[in-house]
């Protein structure tokens, strides 16, 4: 059956949304992106530095609360109705609650056809690129690089340590049904 | 009945944006905000200079092609099954095709409860509004002023010419049921 | 004489960024712009937390420790041998320490014709712009209003609390020798 | 004798603005960081697309015109300057003319103690960067990766083809006097 969306996980600088943009350019059909940073922005701005919303740690701790939780099962709700009417999608997350994050995409996609990826990239090198970007609080990439992965089942995975993004990219465009 | 959505119209530099902004701020339920700019965002850069997708001519013309019409029909679809699955939303959009635009919405919407916002403001200041920004098209503003409201019904209809973005919020804040 | 530098001052979100945009736009030699904020962007992003660099408080409040006043001091510095060097200059501040903050910008000119303009925003309007830029610190326009102005002496004042950014820029590139 | 300056050069999608941000993040004194990026950001809109300014074809040339030029050694000077007031700064520049490039800093050099440091990048591997950064025209990461080095001297030269920006600015900063 045809690939109708793309799931990638992975944690905080571990080179997802470079690879959202490489799989855009490489695939023939349009595909639509989506994901936590564009939801996230999507919030209200009292939201995202709130208990309720979501609030970010010094030391890179990311903690979500009710609201969030309750907006995010809406949209999640309004990603798989996109799809059903008919957008190719690729969604780019950050499973902070690991298998139960997954459970929850689950319970909402039905029989969609979807592609697991998981996005690995060593912690140290994550830690290492979160410097670089300059725009992160240093520590989620290291907090995040492990956790996000625990009890997930991909029917791919790809690693960043050492392979371009493009790289990546193509491997994913050529599982896509 | 409550209001679950409101659909905020108006051309290019008219003040959408800091009306949005305003409102997720006074609005005491979280509201999640989306837009023609952050679907454009999500689309394929391939497809953001197309003829299939959307093109911006030197003059500030725009015109869409046949994907990003698909595209954009999936999208719609999938914004009202966010709101069916209980977010609030705020649209702020751009009837290029006013009275056609607005109908594209209607059908899409059901019965779900929508306040209609038209956004206007003088031409001639918005075009001077669009130079300052310095990051769009000039020409975008003038030419948009008046088309997109051309047909449309709304609720209510705020000016920014002369009134603060806040003001306008609050405006509409006071027409959420 | 003709005039080499532009300083404009005024509080957060009292307009000077369109205005700068607006005056590149209209006056007919190119002008270069620089500012706060691209002193701070330079600035190492450790230092843009810290008690030694730039630091802002949750009510909006900016402080500034001893090393950001040696670097901008050699910025200052910088930026006026660029104008010696034959560059137009238009620079956007914020002069927290008032009168003093003019002097010490007094002190690197010595004989560069500089048109001071002074950017003023009624305080309550400039406050509800901020909600509506929605990217600073609620708070920075009301406590920088006023206090950005005292005692410092202007070639002229513009005031956007009812007036558009290129309205102000025509005014001052009026005054452009 | 102490340091005074860095100068990196390499193509686009080199890697030198992440390398530029761990400089500053591994270095122990504060360094300000500038470059052709924020020249161009400096410059008036108009002068972005404009034969006499900066422009970029379709293919990812990049070309510069007489103002472009004059502009840029008034703002070479007061960087220069800036240094000479006791400012520690990184530059990042792209060499278009080579070693002509490197000629026009050293005459506004002086004694003023520089380190000079190629970036380096395998030609392919900056053109899929390129694309996952999605913000650059495609060929300019290519047409840049030689042609910028034709001619210079380096005090040393680093590679992110395989290497990590952070361990690039850690061998950058063991040479920094």
């Amino acid at each position: 059956m045809a690939t109708q969306m793309i799931i990638l996980n992975g944690g905080s600088s571990s080179g997802k949304s470079g690879i959202v943009r490489c799989l855009q350019d490489v695939l023939p059909d349009p595909w639509l992106a989506f994901g936590c940073d564009s939801f996230v922005d999507a919030m209200p701005a009292k939201l995202r530095a709130s208990d309720e919303g979501i609030a970010f740690a010094a030391d890179g701790e990311v903690s979500v609360g009710a609201e969030f939780r309750a907006l995010e099962l809406a949209w999640t709700a309004g990603i798989v109705a996109m799809v059903r009417a008919g957008a190719r999608i690729i969604i780019d997350d950050v499973f902070l609650g690991g298998a139960e994050s997954q459970r929850r995409w689950q319970k909402a996609l039905g029989d969609v056809s979807v592609l697991w990826v998981g996005v690995r990239c060593d912690s140290a090198v994550a830690a290492v690129r979160e410097v670089a970007r300059g725009d992160r609080i240093q520590g989620m990439a290291a907090s995040q690089a492990e956790v996000v992965h625990q009890g997930v089942s991909y029917d791919l995975e790809v690693d960043t340590t050492h392979t371009e993004s493009l790289v990546c990219a193509r491997t994913i465009a050529a599982h896509v049904g």
